[in-house]
This record gives C-alpha cells, sequence and structure tokens, in this order.
C-alpha cells in the first residue's frame, strides 16, 4: 500500500520553476510511513495525464496530485481525473461562496473563470484551501484507490496538507508506523574511504545506513522505522554511536550542524576566541562563522588580506618572506594566523591562503594549492598544505579551503582539552 | 522523438534532497528544442528502476537519468540498465586510470570499491566526468533509444552535459529551432512597481517577457523561438534594449552577471580600488567580491569588525560614538567606511553595520535595521539607512544587505563618470 506523486504542469517541464512540492510531500510522506517508490511530473496535458494515472493505479494505492487547479484553460488536472474515472464534475455552490468571499476580501469581483474551480468530481470530498481559491479534492473513485489533490503554489499546498490531508491520512490508520532519519556529517575522509571502515552497516536491515557525499562532505544517514520518533531514536542510537566510535576525528555533527557551528560550540564551552586573516577565500570563513547566530560570542573578526599590502600593513606578514617563498607559502599563512590572533586579541588566529583558480596557478604552485595557518593560545603557530586539485573549481576550492580550516580548528579544539 | 528524465536516488524519496538536476535538465531540453513530457524520480532499486526503464522506452527515444553512478553497492543505476538491455558490463582501464589520477592529485590511493565505476555496459560510449569519480555514457543499446547518464552531484552533471551531451546531441540534428532566453536583472526596484512599468511587454509573442522575483532581486526573462542563437537574439535585443531603457539605473546586468561582479568591472574600468569595512555581514561582501576570479585588479581587501574592540582598534571608530549612537549607527557605518578606505589605501571604501537576527533587535532598532557607509576618492562620505524587516530572516537579512551595498556603489559609480 504506497503513494505515488503526481506533479502536473507545463512550467515544471520548462524548468521555470524548481519542484519543492515533491520534495515537502516526499519528507511528510516519509514520516507519516507511507512508502512511496516513485515520482512523475507530467504537462498540463489531458491525454498524457491519465497515461499518468493508469500506470500510478497500477503500482499505488494513493495518488496524490500538485498543480494545474487554477482558473485558466490550461488548468485540467482535475476534469481529467473525473473524466479517467468516468465521472462526471459537479459545481459546488460551497466552493463559489468561498471563492467569492475571498475575492470580496481583497475588494474584488469574482471573475467568471473562477466558476470552473468549484466543478469537483461526483462524490469527492472538497479539500479546503484556506489561502487561496483552487481547492482540493478528498477521493476514493474506486474502493482501493485515493485521491488526493492540491495547487502547486507549496505555500497553500503545503497549508492544506498539514490542516485537512494529514488527519484524514491518520484516520485512515496511517502515521502508526513511521521513518526517521539522522545524518551524521564527516570531514576529512572520502566516501569510499568512510564506506570501507563502516561497511557491515550498510546490510543493516533496521536501522538503515547508505553513504552521500558532496562538495567536501561526506554523510551516513541512519533511517530507521518505528511506531514513534522515539521509538526510532532507540534504534538509531546504538548505531549512530558505533559509527561515530569507528569514525573517530573524522565525524564532526549531524543533521544541521556545521563546521563553522561546531567549531563555534567547542570555542564557546572553553571561553576561547577565534579571529581569521583570509587571502583566497576573501571573507568566505568569516561568512560562515558570522553565518551562526550568537557567534559574536566567540568570534572577533578578521582581516581580508586580499592584496599583498594588506597581508604586510594590516597583518605584519614581512615582504622579504613573500617575496623570497611566495603570498601562497606556510612562511606567509603562518605570519597571517599569528598576525590576526595579536592584533585582534583573540586565543586563536586561523589563516588562508592558496591559489583559488582558474588563473594564477604554476607548475610548482598550482591552481589548487592552500596553506592553512593556525596560531594557538601560547603563540604556536603550525601550518598546512592541501593540494585541492584543479578539477574542482574556484567556488568549491574556496568553499572546502574555508571548510578545512575550520575542521583543523576542530580537531584541534578536541584534541587540546 | 522525445526526452525522459529518470531521477535515481532514494535520498530523493525520502525528501532528502531537492531535485535541482530535473530543473537543469528541463531548461536545457527547452534550450536544445527537444521535447520532453515526463520526469521520473525512483529509489535505488533494480527492479523498480527496470519498471520505469521499460515505461520510458515506450513514450520516449532519449533517456536521461541522473544518480546512482557513486562507488557504494546501492548504486546500481548503470549494472541495471545493462541488464535491462541485457549486455554485459566491461570493466574500462581508461576509466580506472582516470579515477587513479584523481585520487593521486589529492594525494590519496583509490579504493578498490572505485573499481565499480569503470564498469560501463559493452558497446557503450564513456561520458567523461572532468571533476569527479563517476564516469557516464552514451550508450544506443537499440538503434531507436539513447541512454545518457549523469552523477547525481549537480556540478558535476552540468558540466558534463555542456561539455560532451550537448555537442552529441547537437550532432545528432537536435538544436534547430531553439528556445533563448536572456534574463535581465535589477536590483532596487519590488517586482509589481517593475511589471507596472514594463506591464505591455507581457503581451508580445516572440520573444515573450516574463517577470521573475527572489532574494531581494527581481529579474525579467526575454524568451525567443527561432532557427538559431543569432536569430534569437535579434529578435531579443530590441527588446532588451526598450526594458533596459525604461528601468534606467535599477538595471544592473544580464544571465550570470552579478552585482560584484558589475561593480568589479566599474572599477577595473576606471581603474580605482576598493576595501570594505563588515560587521553583521561578517564577511559575505568580501566573500561575494572575490568569488570573481581576477578581483585582486580592484579589490584590495577588508577588516571583519564583528566586534567593536575591532571596529575601534583596526578601523579607528571613536568608541564614544558607539556608546553614544551605538555600533548601528549611521555615523558608526561612515567611521567604519574611512577607516577601511584610509588604512587599505583604496579608493573606495565600503561599510556594513546592522541587525541580522533573530536576536539583538529593539523598538527603536528591529532586526533588519542596516546602515550602510560609503567613502569616496575626495574622502566624501555618506550613509544610507534600511530596514529589511524581521521576516526575512538572518542569512537573507545579510544576503541582501551585501548586495544593496554593492548597488549603492554601483549606481555612484555610474552617476559620477
Amino acid at each position: 500500500m504506497s503513494a505515488e506523486i503526481i506533479c502536473v504542469g507545463t512550467e515544471l517541464l520548462l524548468g521555470d520553476i524548481l519542484n519543492s512540492n515533491s520534495q515537502y510531500l516526499a519528507q511528510q510522506l516519509a514520516q507519516l510511513g507511507i512508502p512511496h517508490y516513485y515520482q512523475t511530473v507530467v504537462g498540463d496535458n489531458a491525454d498524457r495525464l491519465k497515461q499518468v494515472i493508469e500506470i500510478a493505479i497500477s503500482r499505488a494505492k494513493i495518488l496524490i496530485f500538485t498543480g494545474g487547479l487554477g482558473p485558466t484553460p490550461d488548468d485540467l488536472t482535475c476534469e481529467t481525473i473525473a473524466d479517467f474515472f468516468g465521472v462526471p464534475l459537479i459545481e459546488r455552490p460551497e466552493i463559489i461562496t468561498d471563492i467569492s468571499q475571498k475575492f470580496a476580501q481583497r475588494g474584488r469581483v469574482m471573475t467568471p473563470t473562477n466558476r470552473k474551480q468549484a466543478l469537483i468530481p461526483q462524490g469527492a470530498d472538497i479539500l479546503p484551501n484556506p489561502t487561496g481559491t483552487a481547492p482540493g479534492i478528498i477521493w476514493q473513485p474506486r474502493p482501493e484507490i485515493t485521491i488526493l489533490t492540491f495547487p502547486g503554489v507549496p505555500s497553500e499546498m503545503q497549508r492544506m496538507w498539514t490542516e485537512t490531508a494529514v488527519p484524514f491520512l491518520k484516520n485512515q490508520g496511517w502515521g502508526q508506523e513511521i521513518i526517521y532519519s539522522r545524518s551524521l556529517k564527516f570531514w576529512g575522509i572520502g566516501e569510499s574511504a568512510l564506506a570501507e571502515k563502516v561497511a557491515p552497516y550498510f546490510n543493516l536491515p533496521n536501522p538503515t545506513v547508505a553513504p552521500y557525499a558532496g562538495k567536501g562532505q561526506v554523510r551516513l544517514r541512519i533511517s530507521a522505522k518505528a511506531a514513534t520518533t522515539t521509538a526510532a531514536e532507540a534504534l538509531i542510537l546504538p548505531v549512530e554511536k558505533q559509527l561515530i566510535d569507528i569514525a573517530g576525528l573524522d565525524y564532526y555533527g549531524a543533521d544541521h550542524d556545521t563546521l563553522a557551528g561546531v567549531v563555534g560550540q567547542l570555542l564557546r564551552l572553553s571561553r576561547q576566541t577565534l579571529s581569521v586573516a583570509e587571502s583566497c577565500t576573501g571573507g568566505t570563513l568569516g561568512q560562515m562563522l558570522t553565518e551562526i547566530s550568537g557567534s559574536s560570542d566567540y568570534f572577533w573578526g578578521g582581516i581580508i588580506s586580499y592584496d599583498n599590502s594588506v597581508k604586510v600593513s594590516l597583518l605584519g606578514v614581512n615582504p622579504k618572506d613573500i617575496d623570497q617563498f611566495g603570498a601562497v607559502s606556510s612562511t606567509v599563512a603562518e605570519q597571517m594566523a599569528m598576525g590576526v590572533k595579536t592584533r585582534l586579541l583573540t586565543t586563536w588566529g586561523l589563516s588562508i591562503t592558496g591559489i583559488a583558480g582558474p588563473t594564477g596557478g604554476t607548475d610548482t604552485k598550482p591552481v589548487g594549492l592552500v596553506y592553512i595557518g593556525l596560531a594557538g593560545p601560547n603563540n604556536e603557530v603550525t601550518s598546512f598544505e592541501y593540494r585541492f586539485g584543479t578539477i574542482r573549481g574556484r567556488s568549491l576550492i574556496r568553499y572546502v579551503s574555508a571548510n578545512t580550516a575550520l575542521d583543523l580548528l576542530r580537531r584541534k579544539l578536541i584534541t587540546r582539552s
């Protein structure tokens, strides 16, 4: 007994809009424990929509439609569904009243076009739309098939989903078993290396464990099926602990955690402070740190020393070292980190200098070469060399560099204490 | 002869990620004039994927797959396609070499798991992945069916699409009648205000004009149907000129232009330089400016004065003014702008101080209150007050603040010259 999501709209086929409704409904179905195996997008075309319905009823029992409920001629979801099941449309006076009132509220008069929205299949229930003019339907055209329709506007759809569809589905016995997930996040290890370390876990039946990778980060998603969130968490917790244990320092957080947030929390707890000196990242590190509300507790600020003159004048980097070793070098990274730490009077100074590309690389200093400097509480300073490669592109090299800097500090903060 | 987009991934069915690949591919197909009528999402499940392929080949000739090309056991797109068409997988040594080299570049050794990614159906061509380890395939398993596969990572997929798939499809005769679009971008004017100014253009048949709004910006998309890009551009150009003329200074650029890029170009052409002082944006402005390769020509750097002590020590803001007027005030914004300009010896100094929220607002200084300071070539300094409102959220307030600062400088650079 599974559901299927069917999004109707030529604008989706033209790529004019992003299909966020699918994601929302997918999350909602997972939470209710309603399995769904397919999502389909089809244009505003009656014949093709009928073919999609034909396929969907052969493999699912709950069909969830979004889009095509508007007042214009190309909105044909409701009439096509009725036509498919051979049922006439009936004008429902309560919908006419509702739409008229909504127009009146905005000081307008209902247009004749909107009458179309009051036509719903004989025998269907109205799925009320509190904020828009297009109502949906809840309908069992055949004993084993349930149809739910929603407008394409996400805010209208979501409110109709939570206020009417969820209570209806729970009343049908759904939501007894839910799927609950936790994402564990790792930095400094590749997907395949981590996958090899935790390979046996990929065969677990409940919870299941699956790896995902992207933008320098690897995630392991642990998903449990259970009667309640609490029961799901109880299934997840021991597996989560074991995975974190296996990964060691490569694990940095879960779900919505960010490296900037984790570092911030470590600094806050130990009452330490941070400043940054950025060359090739040009503010990215500061931006990430200050994206977190309350970061002023531990983040004092920084210096964006994009031009070498700023490295010298504001950070005290020795111009001779820039000449001799280059601005992208371990000694300059270290002097930047010390420079910002001493000038901003913070516990830690973190610096980045590198070649983000696409130009500026040489044979000895290729694009993707990045030095990260870290100056600490006792004025000890170290630096680390990375080669992020030429293939990732400027934006990703900067993003990975900033997160790698945060990860270095994170490891230092954990292993020191 | 139509295409069909098939996105493979259980994470899509769980709603873990937004299906942006569908939108990208839909836009690309529209531009090439390749009709597509269906998009399907299916999980990492061989049987269900085979059913989807069965349906897709009954209604489309070009099947475009994304996702499921990774090294882990749940990545089964390629092997399932091969299995469906009854063709064995062959290990391709050139892929092994390519993956090994990519690992070597990052100072790592290829893991045995990655060998899986070198297995492609006998007779298929490799669709190279310049940035990741998962190659795609271009394959005609039957004379009338073309299969294209891409990894799920959007950046990898997009580069593979433009570099290899598009030339392949054009070579097959696609792209004869194309839809070509230009997006005009506006800052400092609302969607409805702009829409009223240009209302008659919304009725044009070819090119069409449509408005879009989001994240503080309004766009007008001009789309033309024509035999060639050149012919489409000829249709677009007069409309584009008229729209730009009507919008005046509110227009800042087209397509991939950013405010940071436009400002950079104006600075470069006039051989002027810029530095920034950021409080609530914490590096966002620097990040945007340095996202552009070559920005070192005009951007010297900046000071992230997140803590008030840094405003005083590094920017020379008068601590008495901070006490009297608050750190979020026009006088502090002006002193920050002058401070960074004089210390970094640039033509312009641009500053931002504000309350990004969600906490820290008061009745007189609510969340969303932002002051932008601008110090110019003759040491003249001005400031501007904005109230971006509480509903946008911290991240968007910071984004809009940084772009508004860039927009102010843009207007100044244009009207001065």
